[in-house]
């Protein structure tokens, strides 16, 4: 599960030279010039207080909006790991809601408070607290990684020291102990990094030019056009949803087993699945990143895995099973762990790098007592502030959250969580958990601020970073693996949510959205999270027969992934068939090479160079949902040829609509599912010798 | 095969009350005030000689467009009979194929003669003689209801005497000795119902309109917009066929067999089945056809047939097959066409009467020398021609057939049929023939003239009324069944070919080809036809196991219908199973009342009152295509609420498209079938409890 290189990445590319089109792709037409006056317009609306901005309805809007996206996140969590942002969706839903909703009391003559954009920030943040710790939780990585079903398909250290199967206990008081230390550590950076970096977080920024458009009167009516479409495509892919279900009567039935390409084609993984969330994803994601994982797919099921299988039984023992990591399973999982390594640690160095380079010009400018400019994206500033500025810096500086409740509640957590986790994970130590802790803020502190130059969150790699350190630290006879994955949550966790944060705050800065109330927000959020994700997972646990089973409707292919990387981490190179290692090293080199060349040859020319870490990612799973979001790009292309402003002005709405309705369709069929009825049909497909077969067999 | 109900009726409705509004549908708004005008348009541009109007290229295009479209009427033919108009894509493909060529000729200064409309009229005229062949040759009906695979469904009468299995030496002989009769007969008609009677010809109005548009400067933007568009979905349809091919690799595989509405729905014939044509025919056809073929499948396989399989045992055998009609496939099929004959037999006398009605008005205003005035449909004339028809009827009777060409050339070729016809069915007797041939031209006469008035073509109940006197007159014994059949096919030739080929004069009429040209043209096309649809039916006959077995891809349903007719007129009732000639009866009355009740309520009302003939369709083949027509509708419907002009304006286009594609897959799909190349994949559809079965016999 990729995040750095999907939720985030999915809007901005691999880096921040691809962010200016793709969010101009997705906003319309919001230049510099035009920011500059956003405020001009507001001038006249009253900033509520504080308290008002928390209003019953915006936490009912977002306690639903809440349940939705979590589901939706959670499916894709456990389809393919890739996560496209859904801030703009949230934004746009939320507004839909409180507007319909003060709209009708407003007819009736008994709206008391009207519907502001603050407000609306509020809900936004709401929402993204609560879906994010969908993410950063694990279900699809590390803690369903920790579970049996993955531990028997690794093969490796699955003695029972190493084995924690999910349990709704457990993993709601795990998410409570680790989830909010991130939101303190946050808050004394919250001015540093906003006011006085004026760091540019591209998704925070997107999301408050969105917010702020609805909110003017134009803004509003395109809105509503925006939210009928979403409407329309939310219903078709929720029906769609349910069409496909009847056909699903068992393995390798329905739509999703459509062998659209050929039955050979779909052996190795090539085929059109109907997923109408992919389609959406594909159609929010940049081309290059669609591009990217078909050329993965492409190198990997139609090029090496089918050469390596040639060489069963001298590279690899021919009598494995299919699932064996000693066979052509290895090649693929080590070989994608590798690019996936390759291109993190790449931009882990090049966004540490920028990181120290900012903050050493930051400290430079201060001290020579001129304000301004921080990183290569921010504009030129005035010396003097612009109206815009000073407003938001007024009002943001206004509601101050006092440093010493951030202080105490991180070390009061800290200590909680050091007393708890060793009751839940016995094989992580007390010493283990205090020295993340004592780490903790600094790496936080990283990646918000690499954030908010880049737009790419690294949680995943400083998890990953986690599962080395402590795995190796605890060693595989004290259960070790278990350790590492542990680790990991604790550190994804905080860091995950420092760099999310931060992207609200900055919204909240441009929306005149009080630091005060985002921060409540922010704690109810992450509150409602930590108990909504775990149910939703307990149901999609409980509701789905062969879960977390490759080939399965939900494989959660990262959790063995990240399983692996532990076991790795504990035992080193013993688990490797032949020549994987070799190979492993050619695309951990490739992946950086990559990267480098990107860089080298400049914005422009990296448009067409495939990003590593996207590539990386059908290598394990298979190129069907790349062919699905390929289908979504080549869609939103050919709609960018009819009519290019309509395509930019609704293209999100569609897409949002697609992942939206098939993301909610999991709750009834997954309801559906625990309840015991099953879909009546069986679609399959099968070869012409085969059916001559069944013929005979059901004829007789 | 119920062209009478739909090649016609397609467009008009049962009768001429429905005609102006499909008309004015289609066409957009050509209405008599615009009318009259078109010749001042035209004025300026010269019309050619008649020989020019006939070129090699009209002739090429022609013979291609006839192949095309005789591919299509096949398909209709052999899959449920109902056949649209069309005309107008014959017309607007014309118009393309020798447009793009002239264009090009232009371009490269080679254009020797440009393209009238009076060469497009001659074009369409070909292409429409050609295909029509198809219909009348009786592929579907009478011709395929000798074969050996009909007799033996059908359980009587199939003595070696009553059996002739198609073969494309006797076929294109009998074509070739019956259908240029209809045209000698028609020849000395034309002036009297086009300039004497003047005729309405809806069908033909319609086209001349469409040509006539074309050929204007902004008629021809609009025109080539419309091809555009046909050209889409005909691109789009082909592939759709393509692909679906895939998936069929054996019985009940692919989007055919799709239970789109679940299990049980499918074993009663209710499903939506991907058919693009019938997709587009349902755009094509009314509304109120549509839902009448629903209703009636509602009826049948919805709440009679599953009714009366509960008296299995009782009303008939429970040890039948499910083909024989002793069984639930007599209830079927013997309902189904006393439910056609009501109302075949109530329109027969209906437009006997009108017939009768307004040659007396005719001759009794002959009489006071008074001018004018003959239909109901007709328009209120001026005592002096307009500027049109002064133009129109001056050309009309510039280039005259002289009476004795015809005269001789009925007498000639009636002597060679005689001579001839016994030879290839020596059941059939000379002086049956003669008789035929006596009585033809007067039935000719009425069907030309009941077209004229009401746009609806009787030419298959005369057919089915020659079998039954036919039948009845040589006896079981001597093989009466074939000659029945054999009646059958002589006498539609005949009186088709009259009425379809005066809707062409018509046309003619109103862009002012010569009718000499027309003549040609229709000669030509008609030879044309009798070579390319025996060929045609040759392929699909060799091409696809199961032809013409029920629940095959093409059972050619009214092939059985009219063999049972014909055992009907040879045998009387025997064959029926219990209570099954008192539910014939019903529903035969039950039709008449319904047409009475439809002319009762006047214009308005009969909208909403189902039409017999189109609710008797899906008793026998089942309700599948009927959805797939309903589907069309609301397409169309929908389509019309969100944009009116424009669903107006390319709707047909995008019927026309989808039939043209999907009809000329079916010419590579039977090359590929007749050279052994067979589908790789089956997608096979299976309950629950099977598929685990199936799975389990796999898997061992």
């Amino acid at each position: 599960m990729e995040r750095s290189s999907s939720r985030r990445d999915a809007r901005s590319g691999n880096n921040n030279d691809d962010l200016q089109n793709s969010e101009s792709d997705g906003k319309g037409s919001k230049d510099v010039g035009e920011m500059e006056t956003i405020e001009r317009i507001f001038e006249t609306k009253e900033v509520p207080p504080w308290q008002s901005q928390l209003t019953l309805r915006a936490f009912v809007v977002s306690f639903i909006l809440g349940i939705l996206f979590t589901f939706i996140v959670m499916k894709l969590n456990l389809t393919t790991g890739i996560i496209p942002s859904l801030n703009v969706s949230a934004g746009l839903l939320g507004f839909f809601f409180v507007k319909t909703w003060t709209k009708f009391l407003n007819k009736s003559g008994m709206l008391k408070q009207p519907f502001t954009r603050q407000e609306n920030t509020v809900i936004q943040t709401c929402v993204v607290a609560t879906s994010g710790i969908a993410f950063s939780g694990g279900f699809g990585s590390y803690l369903f990684g920790m579970s049996e079903v993955i531990a028997k398909q690794s093969n490796e250290d699955n003695a029972s020291e190493n084995i924690k199967n999910p349990s709704l206990g457990w993993m709601i008081g795990f998410l409570f102990v680790v989830s909010f230390l991130g939101l303190c550590s946050v808050v004394p950076l919250r001015k540093i990094m906003i006011i006085d970096f004026k760091l540019i977080y591209p998704s925070g920024t997107a999301t408050a030019h969105l917010i702020n458009s609805f909110h003017t009167p134009q803004g509003a009516k395109l809105a509503k056009r925006q939210v009928r479409t979403l409407g329309k495509f939310f219903t078709f892919s929720f029906l769609w949803g349910l069409f496909q279900w009847f056909f699903t009567a068992g393995e390798g039935c329905g739509f999703s087993s459509f062998p659209s390409l050929g039955l050979e084609a779909y052996e190795h993984k090539f085929y059109f699945d109907f997923s109408a969330t992919y389609v959406g994803v594909g159609m929010i994601c940049p081309y290059l990143i669609n591009v990217s994982l078909l050329v993965g797919a492409i190198i990997s099921w139609g090029l090496m895995w089918p050469l390596i299988e040639l060489r069963k039984g001298d590279w690899y023992p021919a009598d494995l099973g299919p699932g064996s990591l000693h066979g052509i399973q290895g090649y693929r999982v080590f070989i994608g762990i590798a690019m996936i390594l390759g291109d993190g640690l790449y931009n882990f160095f090049k966004v540490l790098g920028h990181t120290f380079f900012g903050l050493y010009r930051q400290v430079k400018e201060k001290k020579s007592e001129n304000e301004l400019p921080v990183s290569r994206n921010s504009t030129p500033e005035l010396t003097s502030m612009s109206f815009d500025d000073q407003r938001r810096t007024q009002l943001f500086l206004k509601d101050q959250i006092p440093m010493w409740i951030a202080i105490v509640g991180y070390l009061v957590i800290a200590a909680i969580s050091i007393m708890t986790l060793p009751h839940i994970f016995h094989q992580l130590k007390r010493y283990h958990i205090a020295v993340i802790y004592l780490l903790a803020p600094t790496l936080a502190f990283c990646n918000a601020y690499g954030c908010g130059l880049t737009d790419w969150s690294l949680a995943s790699t400083y998890g990953k970073l986690a599962i080395f350190i402590i795995g190796a630290w605890a060693g595989g006879e004290n259960g070790g693996v278990l350790a590492g994955l542990a680790a990991c949550g604790v550190m994804m966790n905080i860091v995950s949510t420092a760099s999310d944060l931060m992207q609200d705050f900055k919204t909240g800065y441009m929306t005149l959205a009080s630091p005060r109330s985002m921060f409540v927000s922010q704690m109810i959020g992450t509150g409602m999270g930590c108990i909504i994700s775990p149910c939703v997972f307990w149901l999609f646990y409980n509701a789905f027969s062969n879960f977390g089973v490759p080939g399965s409707t939900y494989p959660a292919p990262y959790a063995l992934i990240y399983r692996n990387m532990a076991i790795l981490g504990v035992e080193g190179f013993a688990a490797f068939p032949k020549h994987c290692l070799a190979l492993c090293y050619a695309f951990f080199g490739l992946a950086i090479a990559i990267n480098g060349i990107r860089d080298l040859v400049g914005k422009q020319k990296a448009k067409f160079i495939p990003i590593p870490m996207a590539m990386a990612i059908p290598f394990y799973i298979g190129g069907y949902f790349a062919i699905d979001m390929c289908v979504g790009s080549l869609i939103l292309f050919v709609w960018s040829k009819v009519n290019k402003p309509k395509a930019a002005a609704f293209g999100p709405a569609v897409a949002s609509g697609l992942i939206c309705g098939d993301g909610i369709w999991t709750l009834p069929s997954s309801i559906l599912a625990l309840v015991g009825v099953r879909p009546p049909i069986c679609m399959k497909f099968l070869s012409r010798s085969v059916n001559m077969k069944v013929d005979e067999f059901l004829g007789s």
